[in-house]
This record gives C-alpha cells, sequence and structure tokens, in this order.
C-alpha cells in the first residue's frame, strides 16, 4: 500500500488491488449473502462504499461458489462495481463447533444439514470461483477466554494453513490473498504468529481473534503486539471490529482496514448511532422529535427524515425502517473513518479520540 | 382536470389540486402506515411517482392525526414532496366488522383494542389533519357477493354520508374532496349512486365497492354504468385495482386514477409483473438467469440485477430482495398506465389492450 499520511503510529493510504484502489482507514459494510442487510448495490454506489465483505461461508452453500462464478464472479453476481474482499469461511465455521484436524474443518450447512469440508486449499479455491478482490486465509479462530493451549494450537494451525494456502495453485494469481495473525490476548502469541504469518510473505494481514469476547483493554495491547512485527507497505485488517472507540483506537495503533457487522445490525434493531452517542430510536421520547438521526449526519436520511417518522416507521414494523437506519448507520461509519483519514492527514487523530472518547465508551 | 387527449371513452389529462398538478392515467401506490412498504421517499422520486395514498385509519390509529399534523402533515412528517390522496378509513374500517349505524362507525384498533368512531364529519376532519392533498368521503363498501338489500343499504347511507362530508366544517378548503360511488355489480344501483354522489358537486368521484369478490366481467359493466353519470371535468378514481387488464379496460372505459397494493404484495411474495406475465421468482428455472426480471423494463432494478441475484435474495431471506422487487413492480405498473397515457394520445389503446390481452388474464 502507498502510505499518503501519518499521525504517530496511525496512516493514511490508498491499497490497490487488480481492479482498482481504495482509501485507508477503510470499513467495510458486510454482505453476508450478497447483499448488504435491506441495502442495494446503488445504495453501496450512493453510500461511497469502496469495499464490502462477502461470505464464503453462506455464498458456497447458497447459491453455490460455482453458481456465483457462473455469473461473473461477486461483481457480476451483485452488479455492484465496488471491491470485495471475502472471509476464509473460517470465521463462521468455528461457531458451527466443526470437526477440525491438520487437515481442515468438516462442518454442516445450516441451510440442509448437509456435510461440507474446507481446507486451507479449497478455501483459495472457493474464493477464487467467487471472485473476491482480495480473500483471507483459512484460519483458526477460538472465542474468549480460552485456554492457552486452544489458543496455541490456533496460533500453530493457522501458520501451517496459512502456508498451505500460500502454496495453494492459483488460477487467478492477481486476487490479493491476507493472512491472518492469531494468538488471544497473549503479547508473546501475537508476535509469534504475526512473525510466522510475515515470514510467508502475504499481500496484506488480517489480525483475527478479537473483539471475540475480551475486553477493549486486552484487545488494544494484543493489536499493538501483532502491529509491531507487520510489514510497514502491507494493509492491515482489524476483521470483526466496527464500534466506533474500537475503530479510532485502532486506527491510532496503525490499522487500515476494518469489517464488522455491528452498524447494521444495531440499525435493524433501532439503535442509532450518532454524534451524540448511539440511542434507541424507539424511546418515547422520539416521538414528536423534528430533529434528524443525527444534527452532525450528512446522509440523506438525516437530511430527509424526522426521527418522529423514523420511529413510527419502527414501531409500526414497516420494513422501510430497518432500511432508512442502516443506510445513515453505515454512512455514520463511513464518515467516521473519512473523519479519521482526514485527522491523520492534519495531525489531529490524538483530538478525534479525545473527542470521541467524550461521548463513547 | 383539463383533458388533453381522448381515444374511445378513455383520456389522458392533468388534474390540477392545491399544491401541484399529476398527470392522469395516474397509479398510486400504496403507503399504508406513511411509507409504501419497503420503499423510502427517494424511491418514490426516483420512480416518477406523482401521486400516493397513505391510509386514514392506519395513521389516526398511529402515530394520530395530531401527531402528523404537528409534524408538518404527510409531506412534513414523511418527507416526501409528492402528492397524498388519503382514504376515509372506511375500506379498513368495514373489514373489522364494526358497529354501523346512520351516525358512523365504531371499531375497534388493531393495535390496541381500544375503540374509536368515524363519521363523515370526523373522516374530514382527520383527512384534514393528515394534511391530504386529496380526501375520500367516508362511505360504506359492502363485499360481493352481498344480498341486495345491503347493497341498496351502502347505496343510501354513502349518499347521506357523503352529504353530511360536503357540509362538514372545513379548515382547509384547499384539500380536494372526492365523493365515493357504490352499488355492488347492480347497473341501476350504481348510476343511481352516481347520479346522488354527482349531485353534491365533489371535486373528483370515487369508484368504490369493485375488486372486492366480483369477477372483472362483473366489474367492468357496473363501473361503465357509474362512469356514464360522472361529469367529464372531474376526475374518476376506481379504487383498489391494479393488476394489468384491469387498469387497461378500466382506462378504455374513462377512469382516471388507480391505487393497489397488489403489485407491492406480489413483490413481497416474490412474484414478477412483466411484459411476459407474471412469475414467480422462486422457481429454479431462475437460479442461473442472467438476464433481468423483465427485458421490456427500464427500471434500474432490471438494468443492474440478474433474475438468478434476485432469487438468491429471496431464497436466503435477504430483506433487499422485497425491496428490488417492489421497486421493480411498482415502476412496471407505473410504465404501464405511462404507456396507456400514450397510447391514449395515439388513439392507439386498442392496441395494448389486446397486446395485454395476449399476455395477461
Amino acid at each position: 500500500m502507498a502510505v499518503s499520511a501519518v499521525d504517530g503510529s496511525a496512516r493514511a493510504g490508498t491499497v490497490e488491488v487488480a481492479r482498482g484502489a481504495f482509501h485507508t482507514p477503510c470499513f467495510m459494510p458486510v454482505g453476508t449473502r450478497g447483499a448488504v442487510r435491506t441495502l442495494s448495490a446503488q445504495d453501496l454506489d450512493d453510500l461511497g462504499c469502496e469495499v464490502a465483505l462477502a461470505n464464503t461461508y453462506h455464498l458456497m452453500l447458497r447459491p453455490g461458489a460455482a453458481t456465483v462464478e457462473q455469473l461473473g464472479g461477486l461483481t457480476g453476481f451483485t452488479g455492484w462495481g465496488g471491491l470485495f474482499l471475502t472471509d476464509s469461511g473460517g470465521f463462521q465455521v468455528f461457531s458451527l463447533q466443526p470437526k477440525v484436524d491438520d487437515e481442515g474443518v468438516v462442518f454442516r450447512s445450516t441451510y440442509d444439514g448437509s456435510t461440507h469440508r474446507l481446507t486451507p486449499e479449497s478455501a483459495v479455491a472457493v474464493q477464487e470461483q467467487l471472485g473476491a478482490d482480495i480473500q483471507m486465509v483459512l484460519d483458526v479462530c477460538p472465542p474468549l477466554p480460552s485456554p492457552p493451549e486452544a489458543v496455541r494450537l490456533a496460533v500453530d494451525r493457522t501458520a501451517a494453513w496459512a502456508a498451505r494456502a500460500r502454496r495453494a495453485p492459483r488460477s487467478r494469481p492477481h486476487q490479493a490473498l491476507f493472512g491472518i495473525v492469531q494468538g488471544g490476548v497473549d503479547l508473546a502469541l501475537r508476535a509469534e504468529s504475526a512473525r510466522r504469518t510475515v515470514e510467508l510473505d502475504f499481500d496484506g494481514y488480517g489480525i483475527g481473534g478479537l473483539s471475540v469476547g475480551e475486553s477493549r483493554d486486552e484487545m488494544l495491547p494484543a493489536l499493538a503486539a501483532a502491529i509491531e512485527h507487520l510489514p510497514a507497505d502491507r494493509p492491515r485488517y482489524l476483521m470483526g471490529v466496527g464500534d466506533p472507540i474500537g475503530l479510532v483506537e485502532a486506527i491510532a495503533l496503525g490499522v487500515d482496514m476494518f469489517d464488522c457487522v455491528l452498524p447494521t445490525r444495531l440499525a435493524r434493531h433501532g439503535t442509532v448511532l450518532s454524534s451524540e452517542g448511539r440511542y434507541q430510536l424507539k424511546n418515547a421520547a422520539n416521538a414528536a422529535d423534528e430533529g434528524p438521526l443525527d444534527p452532525a449526519c450528512p446522509c440523506p436520511v438525516c437530511a430527509r427524515h424526522s426521527r418522529a417518522y423514523l420511529r413510527h416507521l419502527l414501531q409500526v414494523a414497516e420494513p422501510t425502517a430497518p432500511r432508512l437506519l442502516t443506510l445513515h448507520n453505515v454512512a455514520w461509519t463511513l464518515a467516521l473513518v473519512a473523519e479519521a483519514r482526514v485527522a491523520i492527514g492534519a495531525g489531529t487523530l490524538d483530538r478525534l479520540r479525545r473527542d470521541l472518547a467524550a461521548v463513547w465508551t
């Protein structure tokens, strides 16, 4: 990646992949099954979204990787011209208590109970079929807290699988491939995992296995321990983090990329992200409020609709409500990350961190 | 209304109301609770929708007419700058088996079981509060078939209530007020109801109590019998009809305005309107179909997305699917009505009717 500005450990820049480039820091909305829930390709364009995440586990089961490939990969399939990062499927699979051995994982489909297998090599092949711009290696992601031996095993197996993914036959070598650092909240293990992953020379580095049950005070040192061993010229991607403080603190440590279902999931449950913190729109206080969701937000929903109207739609279960709240929460999160990028350029990231810390926990 | 073209009994024109004008024939999407299900105000703009329907019964209960008024009426409340027609609430109320007497109706809220009363006068007052551009009188709408005495009573009571609505105190007389013709499928009663309603001199005339259980062969003569007695210089609104053949056959008889939940309801259940007829998108035949929902449709959904992708979203219950199908079905219906308008200008409405009859039943 090309770094255009630094502010302490934080950096702003541009990552080039075969089909285009994107600006960092970058927040990627999650389009699990080929769409960000409630949103369309047009919406992603309108939001100025540059990269979206798609889910290997779900798409390999429905509609199937071969179908997505036949329909032109994620770009042709979804009709969205932006960039796609695909997870390896590991994160979802590990939540299903799969059978894991050195070879790979065997799991059951949540759709029909059928049995499927993922290996480091097949995860690469499936993500090639999906047409990812950036694919992630298959890793082992233990929940936290986990016994030390489980975290150690995850580090070792992730490293072994990363080596196999790196050597896996590729028909589309222009797709970027990212390794993943594990190690729980053990600083030495994080450092070791980072070093072993970097040795394999990936196009970028995911930091996985965080935001899986630990506190932020445990997460940030573990993140810093990993980043210390990552090369400055490759993008760093903190997987599954998207809360405002988490984003900005990780950016301050040098993270470039994020994905998280938080903004979209909160929206569907009526929780609004705003410059004054988050709040539940269903609260009666909003029933006659003519103001926007967030007076400081430039998104089209805040430009046009009142809290009172959106609360009403939510209260009577109109599906327009989750969509408009999703648009707002995603726009709000993208704007926060864009603000961090500007702050890095201006050398004022610390002020942004303080401002956020005064509002958010 | 200003009639700009006629083709047989069909006419194309412009209806002016206080806040603006709209072109006829006109299809009004139904925004029951203040939003067309799954769509936003921006979507209605993008669809080129000129008039939408809102539901008095639902809005008077949630969020309440006073709240809508306080938030700027339907325009301020919804953030949509187009025109609103509000039904009187009668149609929904009669589906709830209310207590009806000469004075009005007493019904229970579907939201909390509370008891409410609607009279011809209060229906006018509530629709004033809602800020309708066009409001409808409270009428009695019996299902079909109904015993002759029920249809006769509906005609008499509708006429008496229309007279009371016409005399009701008005604080916003610039709002248009439409009478409603009843009479079931009895041609003489339809003619009588039309004459009695026209005597009261409304801004326009709804034809109600059709498409409520009768066949199209029963509906169209009853419609014609009513229209024969309606003045040429006032808009005619066939309530609750929105299927392609129903629309075009009614336009041929001289109807100007329509509303119907059909395009939106079908969309939410996966049924697509197309130039080749309607079909269920979930059918396996669409699983790998790279073509659009309708090759002849110029809507943004057809321009961008394949049947295969939309079917996938539907199959995995992504809420993006009902929204995109709703956009298509509403765009398709608006385009059909626009095509009828062009055909009236060109004197080719009969050809459009034949073309549609070859595809639709």
